[in-house]
């Protein structure tokens, strides 16, 4: 039997992340490839807890149908958690339960893209969000950025040229790269944004995961218009198995987005809605926080510390915030493929960085995360990643 | 500001149906027009009992991200139970599981169909799976039916004029029409489709709920060439706030699948799949069907007793051996959102046949929903829609 598929099928791939994590799953192997949060802080008991309570208190209703819009006090514990942040006014008419943030980026795309509209994006960028609208038939032009962000200088001869349908952008603690955008460049880019009236996609899943005393925002702040789409994760600050997320717009965009959720999956699991609002309600959310950033951020700084001292000359690596990762940039004699294949010889795993560029790859790049191993692995481990870069570059140059 | 949306946008409208669902939320009105699972058999504390074992089992890795595939004992519970109700062969690579089908619906559509694709359907046949693929651009066409099921004369012709790209069929306990396929008729169609390789969706929502003794199976049965794809849930069984639903087919389609649910949602909620899968190992399974098809058949007894006993003439009703759903025919005079008005008066409602539609939607039609009604409630309610539809008749006849 030969199939024949939609020819959206033809542009997306497996994830190769995800293939090389298969790869990388061998328990010898310490991986900085993933990206999977410290399993080791998720409140195992509290979930379990919470779950006993809810099903007590709510009984055959955490297990019915509910609405498509989502628990309404978790709407608005989210949205006065947004407001208080960012000093905002969001309130549930803002707000949109979605089944993890992929879903959210997957809803998006069906309201926005055409067949052939342009996404500006990042590059490198979250590579599970290109193929999330890929499916939808778009093309992929990149604006320049630093370490402070997006380089907002030239974007308005661009939108003049041509103006783009969306942009999707992650100015906080970025995946892959783990920059974070200047309150200036956030202002404005946003500026530019409003002025030509052009939808920005914000993926906010790591905007809690500030481990520095930095300035930082949802780009909602400066957003006039109701310009921004931006997603938001219990994912990274309670856990990811549980599979709940939020889309937080302007009430427009919201209520269009739910009647795409009604045919997209109906609604998130009530259960699980109910669960999350109600460990929210009944523990310190921001000790919680603040907990997973003192153990993320010295992860970093173990992973920093090993990089600085370890990695060769020729090399240089980006120093987040917050979030979790690192992004190096070897020499380009250096090609990351290979340079996986050696590490794993060293039951050491990394990401080659060309699958999250959307255009024009670098080979010479790699992600690496830090949120999943102790300091003391993340000092060994990362040393023989570095050991490994200094002999592909030793047999480039050879 | 005024927002520049996909085309496909265009094509959905908010589901009329949850539209309806939120008017008659009532509490004072006796509702037919839901398709909610009888909320007092949902096992409560059995899930409480199960969240509570996972957790303490598997520990963290009940939270955590999860392959796209699913929970693979649960995978393998799945493949056992079709393989001893159909005879049939599935592994774990026929089966992916989804967060509920609404969800397999998306990511079929995803996989199969291209714009201007032609998908044929029974007529009236499930609603928000047409929205489903109509967010990817088909037009619809329909296969005449009958008591029996799809009528499979005439197909070919159509077929050699025209070959649609898929087609979408509920042969069991239909929804909302409630008919059932006879053998005959399944074998006759797939006969067709293996000889036209035509790609076979079917929607098995209500398999298990068969309250006579019918015999029915999978078209999956019948399928040499790998044609059928068949959605299955644990909505209609176990509780539909927990979003756990599957794919069962082909393992090629399954791959392309995996790789589309990759995009579209990463992967289903780990603690529900591991919590359905220890509730189903750890209860009499077949035991929670048999009481559900005693409640359910109940039910529709009292509902079919009190349509035979009090619907005007000119009416007609189908008679459902299992699933949800009695589909009653008035008179052609007669509107169901006239009825409609005139039965919330009456403090009961109903759902207009005309939103389940794919093509020349038929208005003097409406759907009874059986599931979430005690006998007496329903003999006292049916009596009520029944007089309105006589006052309808009477009105439209003055």
């Amino acid at each position: 039997m030969e199939y024949q598929f939609a020819s959206r099928t033809k542009k997306v791939t497996a994830s190769e992340v995800r293939e090389i994590l298969k790869v990388v799953a061998r328990p010898e192997i310490m991986s900085f490839a993933g990206g999977l949060p410290a399993p080791e802080l998720f409140p195992v008991d509290e979930v379990s807890k919470q779950c006993q309570a809810v099903l007590e208190e709510q009984g055959p209703k955490a297990l019915q149908y509910a609405t498509t819009e989502g628990y309404t006090p978790l709407r608005e514990w989210i949205a006065n958690r947004l407001n208080t942040k960012w000093g905002t006014t969001a309130g549930i008419e803002n707000v949109l339960i979605v089944s993890g943030s992929q879903s959210a980026l997957d809803m998006i795309s069906k309201l926005m893209l055409d067949d052939g509209d342009v996404v500006w994006c990042e590059n490198p960028t979250y590579l599970a969000a290109l193929t999330a609208f890929r499916l939808l038939g778009p093309t992929f032009e990149t604006m320049p950025s630093d370490d402070n962000g997006v380089i907002v200088e030239g974007l308005e001869e661009r939108i003049l040229q041509h103006k783009p349908r969306m942009v999707y952008v992650i100015p906080t603690f970025q995946n892959p790269s783990g920059r974070t955008w200047s309150m200036e460049r956030r202002k404005a880019f946003m500026e530019l944004m409003t002025k030509y009236e052009i939808m920005v996609v914000e993926d906010n899943a790591y905007y809690e995961l500030c481990f520095d005393d930095i300035e930082y925002c949802s780009l909602t702040k400066f957003d006039t218009k109701g310009l921004v789409i931006s997603v938001g994760s219990f994912s990274k600050v309670l856990c990811p198995g549980l599979r709940v997320a939020w889309i937080n717009a302007n009430p427009t965009v919201i209520d269009k987005l739910v009647i795409i959720k009604q045919s997209t999956d109906l609604q998130t699991a009530t259960l699980n809605q109910m669960v999350v609002h109600r460990f929210l309600t009944h523990n310190d959310f921001d000790a919680r926080v603040k907990l997973i950033c003192d153990v993320y951020g010295a992860r970093r700084d173990a992973m920093l510390d090993e990089l600085a001292h370890s990695l060769p000359e020729g090399c240089t690596f980006t120093r987040p915030a917050g979030g979790m990762f690192v992004w190096v940039t070897m020499p380009e004699c250096v090609n990351s493929k290979s340079l996986l294949d050696r590490c794993l010889k060293y039951n050491v795993a990394v990401v080659p960085g060309h699958s999250f560029y959307a255009v024009e790859p670098k080979h010479n790049t790699v992600r690496l995360n830090y949120s999943n191993l102790p300091p003391e692995k993340i000092h060994f481990g990362v040393s023989k990643v570095c050991q490994a870069i200094a002999e592909e570059i030793a047999e480039a140059e050879a």
